[in-house]
Order: C-alpha cells, then sequence, then structure tokens
C-alpha cells in the first residue's frame, strides 16, 4: 500500500523533505506498512533550478493539481508566509487531507483557524518543524510531558540572534557590524526585523505556551524586546560579570495567569543555555513532576528541518495505516489570564552614564536605597568624556521596585542616560516542585513492599 | 468511560503513581475523554506504611485480584527486577491487558519475550519511565526521530555513578569515601554493584541502541567498565586537562556494525554533558538528517519517573478510547554485528606509574613513537617514594595502536603500574550528516519558489 503525498513548496525546506522522503521510503514502508511517494510538487517556477533531483515527482505551479487530486492524502506545505500558505492548508483539511507544516507564522497567527478547520474535517495537523527545527518539542509537550503541569519554559528558539549574540560574544564586534556580516553569510535577511526584534521567537513562544499551558496564546500577549539594544560593552560587562547574552523566550504560569516575554537575558555561564550557541536551539521546560528538562539541538536548516517534516509524516502515516480518523485533543481550550507586566522578583542588570563628579554615585545609590533596590555588583570601567559608565547588578527585586529606581535615577538630574537595563537569568533549580511522596533516590531493585 | 488500572509495587515509585494519576485524572478525562481509575495494588505487606494516602485504591497481596481482574484494562508494574514482575506482566499481556512499566533490567534481559507476548495479544507494553527517568528518550526515539538514520547515542544514565563522580570531582575525594557517604545518604545501594560496575548503565543503554539502531542487542554485547578504578589522582588529573570524568554510554553504527560501551571518560569542561552532574541524565543522538540532539533532565525519583509513567498511561488511555488494537511497529528485527574491540580512533588518556630514573621518560616517549601513538600533552606532577606518576594525552589512536604502545609499556620494566586508561571525548560536531540539499539556512519566509 501506498500514500500519495502533496508538496507545497520546494525551497531549502521542500527540497529537503524530497530527498528525505525518498532516502527513508524504505523504512517507512517497514514500520508503518505504508510507502509514502510525492506525487505533485507546487513551485512557483517550473524552469528554477532544485536543489534536489526530482525523480518520479510532477512539478506543477497549479495549486489544484495538489489540492484537488483525491488521491492525495497528506500535504506537506514549506511555503513559509501566511498567504498563501494559510488558503492551501484549509482548503487541503476541508477536503479531508491530513497536513503537516512547518509554518511557524501561520501556526502562531491562525492556528485557531486552522485547528478548527481540522477538527471539521476529522483531519490531523502536524507541526513539529514550526519550533526548534529538529528538536522534538511538541510531541513531547503534546505527549509525555501531558502528566505534568507544566509551570515554567525557557528558551533560545532563533538562530539569527543567537548566531549574532555568539560573533559578538567571541569577536567583541558591535551589533551592526555582525549584522552585516551575517546578512552577508546569509544567516540573517536583508530585512532582518523579523529575527532581530524579536518577533520570530515570540511567534514560536505563542505557539509552544499554547501547548504547554492548554490554552491559546494571541502573540500580541508577548511582551517583544529585540536585541538592537545589545551593545559590544554590554556583552563585555557580561562577561565580566560572569555572563553571556542570549535571547530568551520566556513563558511562566503562576496561579493560573501567565506571563509571556522575549527579552535578551545575561545568562551565567555555568548555566546549560549559555553553552548553546550559533544556529543551535535549545528549550528548557519545567513540569510539576518531571523538574527541569531540556531538549537541545539544530533549530534550523534544510536536512534538520525535514528531519521534523518526516517523523511527522511517519506518524500520519501510521494513523492512517491503523484507520484514526480522530484527532486527540480538544481545540476548545480554556482563556488564561496573560500579566503583561507582573514577572516574578529577578535580578536585573542596568547599564547608565552618569556625570563624572564627585559624589554623583553616592545619589545613585540613595536613589537605590529608596526604592529598595539593594545592589549586588557595580562596574565602573570606561569613561568617555566627561561621563562615566556605571553598571549595575540588582539583587532580586520586583518589576515595581525596578521601575521606580529607573524613574528616581531620570529624575535624579546627574544621570544624562539609562542605556540598558535587562534581566539577570538565575542558575536553574533543582528539581521536581511537587513533593516527592517518598524519596528522591529510586532504588536499582525497588522491592516489592 | 473510565479506565480501570491495576498497580503492581507501591514502593518510591509506585506512590508517585498512584499520587500523579489522582492529581490528573480529571486533565486526563479532558484529553482522552476517559478517567482513569486505580482499583488494585499488590503489594507483599499491606500493613506497611505508604508514602501516599490511599483513598479508593485496595492494597492486596493476592496477584490475581489485578491480573485476573477482567474490568483491569492497564497494568502499571513497579515492582522492578526480573521475577516476579516479569511472570506478572506476562501474565498480564496475555489476557490483553496493555502494560505500562519503569523495569529497565526486564526490559533490557527479557525485552524479546515481552514484546513478542504483547504482539500475541494484541496489547501494548511502554516502558518511557525504564530510561532516563522523566526524560522524553523512548518515545522521541521512536517517534519523531525515525526519520534519521541514528549513528551515535552518548549519554550519561546512570543517577548514583553521576553523583558519586559529581562528589569527587567537587571535593577532592576518593571513590571509597564518596561511595560510603553516597550509602549513608541512600544516594546509593548497600551493594552497590550494579551502579559502579557500569552494569545498570549497561541495561538502559541495550535498550536504548535496540531502539535507535532498530535492531535486538543483547547485555553481553555491551564492553561494560563502572567506575571503581577512578581514583582521587584521576579527577584533579583530567581538572588539570581541562576535564571532568563522566561514566559514559556510548552506542555506534558504522558501516551496518554497532559498538557498544560503558566506560568513564574524559569530557572537556565546554562540552554539554559536562554540566550534567548529580542525578540529572542526558542522552546525545546523532541522526543523519537531525544532526546533534541533546535530551536533559531527572534521571530518578518518585515523581519524575511517576511522570514518565503516567504519561505513558495517558497515551495508551487515548489508544483504548480510539481503538487502536495494533501495535505500531514490528517486533521482528534484523539482528546487526556488533564489534567489541573495534571503536573508532580517539584520543585516550593514560596515567601511569614510572620509576623515577633518568632516561625512563626518553623510553617512554619511545614505546609510543614505535607504536605510532603521538602524545597531545604530558604531566608529571606527584611522585611517590622512587616513582613518579606521569599522565599522558595520545592524539587520536586507533585501538591497535594503543594497544602495541600499552604492551610496549609493559614490555619496557620500567613502568611497574599501568594505573588507568581512559578515553577523552571530543567536543561534538557540528552538524547533519547528511548533506543539506540547498544550503543551511531556513530563511524566516521562505518563498515558493
Amino acid at each position: 500500500m501506498k500514500v500519495t503525498i502533496g508538496l507545497l513548496g520546494c525551497g531549502t525546506v521542500g527540497a529537503g523533505v524530497v530527498e528525505l522522503t525518498r532516502r527513508r521510503a524504505g523504512r517507512i514502508a517497514d514500520m508503518t506498512g505504508v510507502r509514502p511517494v510525492i506525487k505533485h510538487i507546487l513551485v512557483r517556477d517550473e524552469q528554477k533550478p532544485r536543489g534536489v533531483v526530482l525523480e518520479g515527482e510532477r512539478l506543477t505551479t497549479r495549486p489544484e493539481d495538489v489540492l484537488d487530486d483525491p488521491e492525495v492524502r497528506v500535504v506537506i506545505e514549506t511555503i513559509g508566509g501566511i498567504e498563501p500558505a494559510r488558503t492551501f492548508i484549509l482548503r487541503a483539511l476541508r477536503a479531508g487531507k491530513h497536513v503537516v507544516t512547518a509554518n511557524k507564522d501561520l501556526i502562531a497567527l491562525h492556528g485557531e483557524e486552522i485547528f478548527d478547520a481540522a477538527e471539521a474535517a476529522q483531519a490531523e495537523v502536524f507541526f513539529e518543524a514550526a519550533v526548534g527545527g529538529a528538536i522534538p518539542l511538541i510531541r513531547p509537550l503534546k505527549g509525555c510531558l501531558t502528566s505534568n503541569e507544566i509551570t515554567d519554559l525557557k528558551g533560545i528558539i532563533n538562530g539569527t540572534t543567537n548566531y549574532i549574540l555568539s560573533k559578538m560574544t567571541e569577536t567583541g564586534a558591535g551589533f551592526d557590524e555582525v549584522l552585516r556580516e551575517a546578512q552577508e553569510l546569509g544567516y540573517a535577511e536583508s530585512d532582518p526585523t523579523s529575527d532581530v526584534d524579536g518577533l520570530d521567537a515570540a511567534r514560536k513562544l505563542t505557539i509552544l505556551a499554547s501547548i504547554a499551558f492548554h490554552t491559546r496564546v494571541r502573540l500580541d500577549e508577548v511582551r517583544v524586546h529585540g536585541i538592537r539594544s545589545i551593545t559590544a560593552a554590554d556583552v563585555a560587562y557580561a562577561n565580566d560579570l560572569g555572563c553571556v547574552i542570549k535571547l530568551l523566550a520566556v513563558g511562566r504560569e503562576r496561579d493560573g495567569a501567565l506571563q509571556l516575554e522575549v527579552r535578551p537575558t545575561l545568562v551565567p555561564k555555568a548555566h546549560p543555555l549559555a553553552s548553546v550557541s550559533d544556529a543551535f536551539n535549545a528549550l528548557f521546560v519545567r513540569g510539576d513532576a518531571a523538574g527541569d528538562l531540556m531538549f537541545f539541538g539544530r533549530g534550523a536548516g534544510s536536512m534538520p528541518t525535514a528531519s521534523a517534516v518526516v517523523g511527522d509524516l511517519i506518524e500520519v502515516m501510521q494513523h492512517l495505516r491503523m484507520g484514526i480518523t480522530e484527532t486527540r485533543g480538544s481545540n476548545r481550550l480554556p482563556k488564561k489570564q496573560v500579566h503583561a507586566n507582573q514577572g516574578p522578583a529577578g535580578r536585573y542588570y542596568i547599564r547608565l552614564t552618569a556625570l563624572d563628579r564627585p559624589g554623583v554615585f553616592a545619589k545613585i545609590a540613595g536613589v537605590f536605597g529608596q526604592a529598595g533596590v539593594s545592589m549586588e555588583s557595580v562596574l565602573q570601567k570606561r569613561v568617555k568624556g566627561e561621563d562615566a559608565q556605571i553598571v549595575i547588578v540588582t539583587h532580586a527585586v520586583s518589576q515595581g521596585e525596578l521601575a521606580a529606581a529607573i524613574q528616581g535615577l531620570k529624575d535624579l538630574g546627574s544621570v544624562p542616560s539609562i542605556d540598558n537595563v535587562l534581566p539577570v537569568e538565575e542558575l536553574e533549580g533543582e528539581g521536581p516542585v511537587l513533593e516527592d511522596v517518598m524519596d528522591d533516590v529510586v532504588r536499582t531493585h525497588p522491592e516489592l513492599s
């Protein structure tokens, strides 16, 4: 038996999917009893050279060749972006075809519409490749880890910004210079907004948080800070403080309300996320039973992304063979409250420019004292003209206390600018949040007691 | 609708399963449409105090109360060890009950018998908790990652030895002292053989390698070295060399043949596995499409283990609701060749005792040169009596070259003892092994090209 597949798009990811599906067809047939056959590939230009040599697959520029072919049971979408991908996927679902997609933008922005269409048609939508490339994230969160209340997500989920920050850390160069190099090397787009302003990470966080917290998160509920404000000085100060700067996507649930944020953060070098560099992605998950988990791997690339897409395809084919026509979860998830400005207490890094005069530092210290913010460390390294650069790391403070201290500095007159304020990550805590019912040691041979 | 469950054993893990199942019953019902109800719990002594307050669950000492009750659809086994767990599980499967187990010993040693019984009865066996505690490993290897040829597994999968090695590294104390402390604290058994001699890690490697390499690995095919030979001196020398010592379980497939080994190894501090300390476990996986992946989390403990068991239970219940009666994969896997002594070329750490006389080092260097082994670094730090302790790290050598050098040293007369020989791990390579069909950058908006 074979399953006929229609592929939408044959760019970087699509070509990888063609190659990998062909390479694994035998194994998939052994495992599922059905052989995957890509019949049509929708492209914009049939003449354009492809990264893969086509064998039986037919190129077409007419969407209906794929979407209206009743033989096609599964549609794989690798076009990316919202339109025409959205329209094509909805048409495929309404025709009862199952869909595998790598499209984070679409799932983040139109997930509800797509899942509703799938449920109505008793079809399935898989999107493991949409977040974290090759790393299994969506399926563990929807599967193994549903035994947990997940309280925290924390991830490096955008490769371009991680590459830029890694290079700034390695070379000491500034943001603009590294961005330009990344663009020349093809690691950043000519319009880098989506990546460097944190929007891509925010879309992925929207997807992860919706699954982990069993709700539907909207993109506009994520507080987003990009990395344009990070200077070579910040990177150097962070290094002096034993940290590296990473763009973290953070989701938390506390007392039924969510906090969602993408923000450059100082991460201590001993923290497992600190060693995730260049194009690698990683996600920390804390569950109340599992404790801390981390998933790490390649977040992008033709083959790593195809790895996740073809993994989903295998699952779809297993379901087809077993005759599963029912989607697993309900699409009607409760909406949870999102607190935009109430993150937990934490340490902060504050870089400011102060007039280099006697008594100014005492005034600054006074402002912090009045706001109830105590200082953990102070650096004062580079002086330009009459000004001094001061870096302060606070002890854990609430966002209210932090805001009061910042306002006090602004009112002071002797602080011409507050140049950057970044959170400082703690080293991960250690363990399950639920109290272990017995002790924390699994005996090699627990006895029948 | 409810699903009735029988639980075998109510020790550390079993009590966690009772607690977590009760806590998550509502969510499981929402997700699967069925509510899990633990009806019977088989124990050896009904009077013994439990780590969990029982509500509706009935304690029994008679196995037939659980195994012969037709209402019981799922049996969860948390007894551990081979018997009576094996007999109970086989009886449950033959009665058509699905089985969830945390029993690594049983799956490693009697997996084939159990999977055959399951296939014959059209029942399912889940064992996510058997390796890596809370970390999703079995399901990603059986699911998402089946799109890959997996070439390498490398893991820290025994908590007791990782705790002992972590403490030796932190405190500088010797093996015996740290083992004694670990036993007092309950982190090591009074008979620590299974852990410290590497057998527990070997059993888990047997399970992981069978799944990852699509074959059936036997425990006796794993070359096992424990950590008893690791001294405080080795730990200190490793530190001087920028490494920590970890007990790694390694599986590789090269040209259709496997190499399987559990062995203490020097791991560079910048390697992600180096920061996996105490009770944490981690597994590196390299797939030909996905590239390098790492999974990290708590390898033991009542709640982390229950997290995996209840995750499996949820899967079983979803299958029951959807009416899946078919197991997914075939149990008839091809046997692959295992090469016991043909690991790839690599660097080695050699600690030896030499007579502290002029010319001895030149002789040692001569032996290495003759064997074709070049030296990367040499340490000579501690001298006792008339002897010198010498530590040599080689460049990458084959096992044949290494063996020739060791034999040469033994024949030399001026090397009274070769105290330890340990492999040195390389920093992980960077990427997918299959050539990416286009380039290695995923555009944020890949165009329909």
